[in-house]
């Protein structure tokens, strides 16, 4: 093994960090360098990590990790650092175990519809790499531009089109994960659907980092639809746009997307890279894709077309080629960063509810930004209910940053109180620990615990994470002060 | 709390346990009643349970749970018992929770498209309540006339439909459970997707009873479709019929069911209740239909003619009328039972692999079958890989019965060979315990048994099931002797 003679420093974790994992290109250490991994994309929270080192196969993250759990170093995974609850941020000085390096597609097999990646694979590579043979990855997040798909395991992320194909955990088939000791096992083995046992593949898929580290994925992949149209359809009132929501799912279809912007949200997109021109005066509008079969299409297409016009739609129209439908689509994906054309800071928000409870939440959600002074513009996959609040504020404003924290979290207990949930696709993270509490009892978050305890009995793997901090518990529910004082049911 | 007068025992246990359900009328305890509950599907073993309770709410069956989990009684929960791995016999003289009173259907919800059931509701009656509203429930096991879907839930059952629609875990959105130390949890409450922490949900769903007693099921009902269509093909050539099978799937059609039958199923069937007139001449017969909107699958159907004909079918035709469809589906779903009119006995097997290795696989059990003396009928869900070798046997030849039990584990290590696994739908219960060695490692062993002990740590629920147990472990692979006689890790 290398000696990593350049490394400039005595701290001996560091050196022998180094000598793991090849020298010092391998490894950061120092604080201006650390500076970028001081949060990912929740930025509220910030905390420097101890070092970043750079992995290049499975057998070095495992001596890492055994290097970590023997010297009692905390330590976490990192992937593009796009997630946006804090996932992936160094609260405890953490040694980050960055994937990036390890970012090869290992292999293709067509006939049984499933490819094998590393972590640090990009999520659009797959589909690029086996487009021109028919066939393509499906969970496409919004950052799937540069998301890897190691993230997308750990937060299970989601899409625009997952309300037809399912979110991450729908199409893993396999894993290869590094344990918290060190250990190396392999889930799911060769992809085989429905592996016997208990569903470890499933345990470990959106995780959020705190049961293993992923070394290898293998991932099913789909053959291209036959054909593809999409809809955009604008609406004078939300409420019209919400039941053609709800009527489009009534006729049995079941689009590939089917999204929803509100006023707010269009201001933002038209003001951002990828304007097309959306109407500022409209309340809502919904952008519709079905994909399948040619000749089943025309006849879905028309009655999303009669459904709009019974709901009164200002105006509907299908995209008449590729290049356009290209053109709404990058418009709608840019929909978060395209806050910051119109606030100098947002927070956005992720809660699911049932499809029925959307006007009432839209109008709730309305009295909280009332309520705080902040404008929320809302981004809704609209088809599985899976809802995105964007708080606008000014963080140099003194308060506004807790005051849109707070707005967030009051949405997201919104959506609670209606039957749903905190968090569709972005996880829990730091972010919505706390919230945890608006849907599990004390049981409920220490089964869940003591399933992490088995896995990660030290602790030392992404630690306060994904669960409630003691004291928060205490303050927002009382009866867990018990719990949380006992040693076995340690909640942090 | 009725006393339970009638009971006419000493047995405190028993007294105590008649009392908690409410008296004589729910409990069985004499010999000649147990010796309906020595066995379940897998009648090759066979113990009497100590007792049967019938518990009318989540409230008894927590009770119950408690009772025994403070006397150190081993229990199990059992639906209908037709379960094909053993899931569901008591091994250790088990107080048999039965949830067949436990049988409504409590709520359905069509706008957000879920209903809740409590676990002994069976499974075909949930598609019946609702199909005059143009609903259903995807999952359809072969036994979904008697089966319920709390046994659903713990078997993870798939069925003929779930190629396209997926197994009963793609199909659960919330669950209460009963944990083996009496307290009641919810999980996914209100039935909302993808909750957020760990993926309790997946963990429980196929857990084959081991880890809590499901009291309450939130499931997903979808809408009818539109249409749907049945091509029934004979081919003189298996291998034909499998390359028609690949090639189905490669022109990205996605089949509801795809299913295969073999010359001796054939036989089989053709001898049983429902025949359909196949010829007896054949090597492979296909079944598959194609549903979703009318439009689309006109084309479907059509390629589907084109790839037959392409692989030199002898004979291909479409359902005339859905009486014609329901006599094939008929036919085709009391393939397991029909072999008992060719054969005294029978074992079913359930093994999983890549589609592309059909045609290798189906030699490999002719040379089993070759070894072994014994006839293998071969029915699969060929679009998803999952095979039913049904090995046919006479018990009351000494030693066949071995033989059978040998043959079905030499078809299952074939499976794994090729990159597949052992259990598709059935489940590992006491049957394949000693083949989960053929998938797992001792790590991966251990990961799925430390998480049994978080939820069973006295392991009295449904001890003995789904891991291997301790003596064959050693003899079958090396390196187990240390795990298994150290006290955290047994395997038992």
């Amino acid at each position: 093994m290398a000696v990593a003679k350049e490394v400039e420093t005595k701290d001996k974790h560091i050196k022998n960090l180094a000598n793991i994992v090849g020298g010092a290109q391998s490894i950061l250490y120092k604080k201006e360098d650390l500076l970028a991994y001081d949060c990912d994309g929740f930025t509220i929270h910030r905390h420097l990590p101890k070092a970043v080192v750079f992995p290049k196969n499975t057998q070095e993250v495992a001596n890492v990790v055994k290097y970590c759990h023997e010297n009692n170093l905390p330590f976490l995974a990192r992937g593009a650092g796009t997630g946006l609850s804090g996932g992936a941020i160094p609260l405890n000085g953490e040694v980050i175990i960055s994937l990036v390096r390890m970012k090869r597609l290992l292999s293709v097999d067509l006939e049984n519809r499933r490819a094998v990646v590393e972590p640090g694979f990009v999520n659009i590579k797959l589909t690029n790499s086996i487009s021109d043979k028919g066939y393509y990855y499906a969970p496409d997040p919004s950052s799937q531009y540069c998301c890897t798909i190691g993230g997308n395991v750990a937060e299970n992320a989601g899409g625009a089109h997952c309300l037809k194909y399912g979110v991450t955990t729908n199409h893993i088939l396999g894993l290869e994960v590094v344990l918290p000791n060190g250990e190396i096992i392999e889930i799911g083995k060769n992809g085989i659907l429905d592996p016997p046992g208990y569903d470890l593949l499933g345990l470990l898929t959106g995780s959020e980092g705190t049961l293993g580290i992923v070394t290898k994925i293998t991932v099913r992949i789909l053959k291209n639809p036959e054909a593809k149209q999409t809809v955009l359809a604008y609406f004078d009132k939300v409420l019209d746009a919400s039941q053609a929501v709800s009527d489009i799912i009534s006729a049995g279809i079941v689009p590939a997307a089917l999204e929803m912007m509100d006023k707010i949200a269009i201001e933002g997109v038209e003001a951002a890279a990828f304007p097309v021109g959306h109407p500022k005066d409209i309340e809502a509008l919904l952008l519709i894709e079905v994909d399948g079969i040619s000749a089943g299409i025309d006849e879905q297409i028309h009655q999303i077309l009669q459904v709009c016009k019974s709901r009164n739609v200002r105006e509907v129209k299908v995209a008449q080629d590729e290049q356009e439908r290209a053109r709404w689509w990058a418009n709608r994906k840019t929909g978060f960063g395209a806050m910051g054309a119109i606030s100098p800071d947002y927070l956005v928000q992720d809660g699911v509810i049932p499809r029925s409870k959307l006007p009432e939440v839209l109008s709730r959600i309305n009295q909280i930004s009332e309520k705080y002074g902040l404008r929320i513009a809302n981004i809704f996959h609209a088809g599985d209910g899976n809802l995105h609040p964007l708080v606008l504020f000014d963080a140099r404003k003194p308060g506004e940053t807790e005051k849109a924290l707070e707005a967030g979290s009051a949405c997201l207990q919104v959506c609670a109180d209606v039957g749903g949930s905190i968090t569709g696709e972005h996880g829990v993270g730091i972010e919505k620990r706390e919230e945890m509490l608006f849907i599990f009892n004390d049981e409920e978050i220490i089964a869940q615990t003591d399933i992490r305890d088995v896995f990660n009995p030290k602790n030392l793997l992404n630690a306060g994470k994904l669960f409630p901090t003691p004291g928060r518990c205490v303050e927002v529910k009382k009866g867990m002060k018990e719990v949380i004082t006992s040693s076995k049911h340690k909640i942090l």
